[in-house]
């Protein structure tokens, strides 16, 4: 091992505290110096657990320090855009979880400082560096199944995030559905048209902020091929993870993981374990995986797997999604770019 | 067994003489007396094999016949809507292939002569006698998994039929989809808005009469659940056949059906059997399973089945997707009846 | 088609009624022209079900009978040898149900009058013909995945029949095992060793005629295989029949089927169908197609696919597999033979 | 957190730098504070990397050192025994890899002198902390579905070890099945009496030796069930690992893990994903997990959830199939203690 990257975490709740472990961990390629949160004693207490040197309460205070060479930004969705400029002016490299923002034009305000200050930038779509997604996306690559004519994705989550948290995701578009817009953009590429049709279905409080809980989408994409996604925000069985890429000579369908190999067989039937119920560990190798991918990046100087037009395109097709859902008629990605 | 009903099929084509050989093998509660096909050899070849005493050229032939009790019918779908009017009016059940016409004015008539006469009529809309679409609903009904929020219909022909049929086939929506649009009332109910997308992107030449090969949609349930569909005539590993009712407190799925259970295992990872090529064996037993249900509702003159009304809504449902296609828009349903 | 082969039965029970519905509604190529039962009025319900002209009592009238060129003999096991002679002796082919009888010496000896009489026989082991098992034994005889290492059975009843028909039966190994002794050779050839273990884990009332209820075997087989079976009288979840050939560069593997391809989702899992309950249902297809077959060897002077040496080998294993029990020893086939 | 345990690693080939990584990454409840290898570069790669501040050649150096609480043994099997006696005799607790030793009084000795010590010992039968062996044991140990009536296990390697290893290994009865052996005592208890039949049917360089490539087994337990084992060292396809309790009232499987989810289909079937190629794959979390319950055992004073009896236990039934395969006959295993 030649140089190890010096890393400081801005925000240590739920995904921040993830990400610090396994940089500590698991990626040996880089030092985690310093974390960051507004909430000092969240932030402490991870530094304790893994034994980080140094906790802070501004982030202004990891640009100022010369030895950290990136930043993971993991904070709540309303201060990406403005750290993300900041950390950019303080000639910083940028792992940013996301969606970048929910508008549009902070996102291009934040992408425009990035440019100007030539640093790496890495969005933290994860399920990118899942093996299955991977693995389906090097057989649709390698055209030995033909050509794309189907996409399918099932997503649903296992149950409500917290009403406070609702309120302020941007809706099941950008906050739920945006992994799915970045899948399709990987698997299939740029779509061109999307019509959406959702619904309150389980839980009427959403009627409050005008979102909903269940969604179904169809897109048309530029290389012609179509597209299915569902959403809902309560499986009662487990996180519910399904791709399809239906092909001219064949397919490829990457199914749900399960808790355990175990099937019990009586006379109801087979019984089969549920898939893992959370995201935290259905996606728990790519969390690393992303993050030492980002650590390569800069150590051999290359482009970054995600990068922020990713990030960016996938916002995009959330507020697509969410015009075609107000207006009720398909809605052409150009309207919104 | 107390009476056998006399029947006899017009049309014995492919599924005219699948029904036959049904009857006269599997059905001891009917019998068959009687064969007509315009392609006068070809109703022999069939009587001959089954040991059918009567063959005839024109169906008015069997009209005539006061023994015979309920006429089949399965000759080419342009035919279905006059046939029906003549045999209603010479007073015997109907037993019709779906769908009962193109045009909803030739459907309305042939139901007007039918509500008439006071015959039954049953739609030939086989997969409702599946063993596992009829437990996939039976577990919906039940309730024991809370009210449905996503259909979801994956529907993949093998492979394309001749040019000529596909020329007088209705089109994608009306001869393929024509069965979904079935499924999803008998799994959810009715339909009140649906949004298609397709495209050729397999076999160029259906360019010629403005077909598309592959198609994906959307639908909104008067109930409020969402669907998705997808469909291909083109599935180079056979027919896929597979639904899902997603629902409040859990899901039901039917899956593929497969050759064999025979699994191979080597350096390639492991081999599974393909489904059933072919509608006629992947749906086989409901072919016997809807005749003889049939022959039971005039044997205890009950209501059939499949309906009359069955049979104009998906056709209505067929048109309502080829408007979608062709506006570029969602359409409400009711435009259309 | 040229000429159809005109059969006997005898024996209209369980399963002489199966093979006679299947003769007259599956098996366009034979003419069930008489049925024989010692219970005159079981053979004359299948007879009026069937429209079966002939209806006796004794089965010698059948014998004398110069119409008909071939007898199914479906009664009792005790019976099958000293009819085999005489059906053999009358100058008959004979399809005969398994197993040919307990007593070696009994099977010797009917095998000898049907030689003598150059007659052909077919033994009724119904699971070489099944559609998945067929598969299987192509994938390993095709040499694709290498030589037979391990061979592995798992047949287990889903419950007990009556204590009347186990008295009779032979026991675990001439009754149930026998399928499982018949399918290794199919597979892989013939055994020379073979170890077995059993107990009555379920059942006590076993006890009284030493049967045993549940089973344990290894094998080796003359070219080096090696195999494993275990059975047992009572798999509540269903009629357990999994099957598979380990091989150097591979493996083939044959699971259960299930009644439906649904599974529900809930709380609590994934829910799969069970295997079909019986092996009526479970390998229906296999009834009509060794009966079939049986004809076409008729039509076409050929060899039988299973013969009186299968029929003979299969029984010969079961009284080694009783030895190895009682003496608690490894037992070389060639000590019975 | 209270305490952490000091703990020195005795042999740091492939398993001791297994235990080193997950100490040091994935168990704060404990400290790596020295590694011993006789290939002291082997040992100061893993210090190296691991940041582990001491390394020694000699493993007495590790008795002699007051802060270390816990050595785990991974160093080659013939030299646990003397080992464990020394590191008793020191009075620190002990985590041996398996086997504890080939031969049995060997093993005796080693147990007597940590029984005299009273210190802790864990061996390292990995399995047991599997999640979905786990599931299973809960399962069967429920009473749930009955009694067990049939255990059946497969357990096939991917490929051969070095022939260098396998001449030293005990043979396919002391290296591979050892892990079975185990297995069956976990779920299902003791066993009475083992049949063990044997062949080299891949790999002839093994009869230079006296080993098998390829074995199967009957065994007896004390309650009355019965199992099958079957073993091969080259399963082309990867890792098989399956697992069968059969009871009274249903049953229990733990199928094949897979690499990743994705099945492809195609014109040849549906291509799923092999299991994880290799043990290190298969089990890594259980090889966590067995530590991280080592420490917390002795942070706790509980037994440890694998015990030296335990680890003796299996090598007792390793020898009993040594000797039933020689002697070709079922061998009781008191025969053995």
């Amino acid at each position: 091992m030649t140089r190890r990257i010096k890393i400081g975490v801005i925000g240590t709740g739920r995904m921040g505290s993830v990400h610090s472990r396994n940089i500590v961990r698991q990626i040996p390629e880089a030092e985690l110096v310093a974390v960051c949160d507004i909430r000092l004693e969240v932030a402490q207490a991870v530094a304790d657990e893994l034994g980080i040197p140094r906790v802070v309460y501004d982030y202004h205070d990891l640009l100022n320090d010369p030895e950290i060479e990136a930043i993971l930004i993991a904070s709540s969705t309303d201060t990406h855009a403005f750290m993300m400029k900041d950390v950019a002016a303080a000639g910083k490299h940028i792992f940013c979880e996301k969606p970048l923002a929910l508008e549009l034009d902070k996102i291009d305000e934040a992408l425009a400082a990035v440019g100007k200050a030539g640093v790496k930038l890495q969005v933290g779509f994860n399920r990118r560096f899942d093996k299955s997604y991977q693995r389906l996306h090097a057989i649709v690559e390698s055209g030995q199944i033909g050509r794309p004519c189907i996409l399918r994705i099932t997503n649903r989550d296992p149950d409500f995030p917290s009403m406070d948290f609702l309120r302020v995701s941007g809706g099941i578009f950008l906050d739920l559905a945006i992994h799915d817009f970045d899948m399709v953009r990987y698997q299939v590429g740029e779509v061109e048209e999307i019509y959406a049709m959702g619904g309150v279905l389980v839980n009427p409080e959403l009627n409050e902020f005008h979102d909903v809980d269940t969604d179904v989408m169809v897109l048309r994409f530029a290389n012609g091929t179509l597209g299915t996604i569902d959403n809902s925000r309560k499986a009662v069985y487990g996180y519910d993870q399904r791709l399809e890429v239906f092909c001219s000579n064949g397919t490829a369908m990457a199914e749900n993981e399960a808790e355990t190999t175990v099937v019990k067989g009586n006379m109801d039937g087979f019984l089969a374990a549920k898939p893992p119920y959370f995201f935290m560990q259905r996606y728990a190798p790519c969390y690393v995986e992303e993050v030492r991918q980002f650590v390569q990046c800069l150590r051999d100087d290359l482009p970054t797997p995600t990068t922020g037009e990713d990030g960016r395109a996938a916002v995009v097709l959330g507020h697509a999604a969410w015009k075609s859902l107000r207006e009720n008629r398909p809605v052409k990605i150009r309207e919104i770019c």
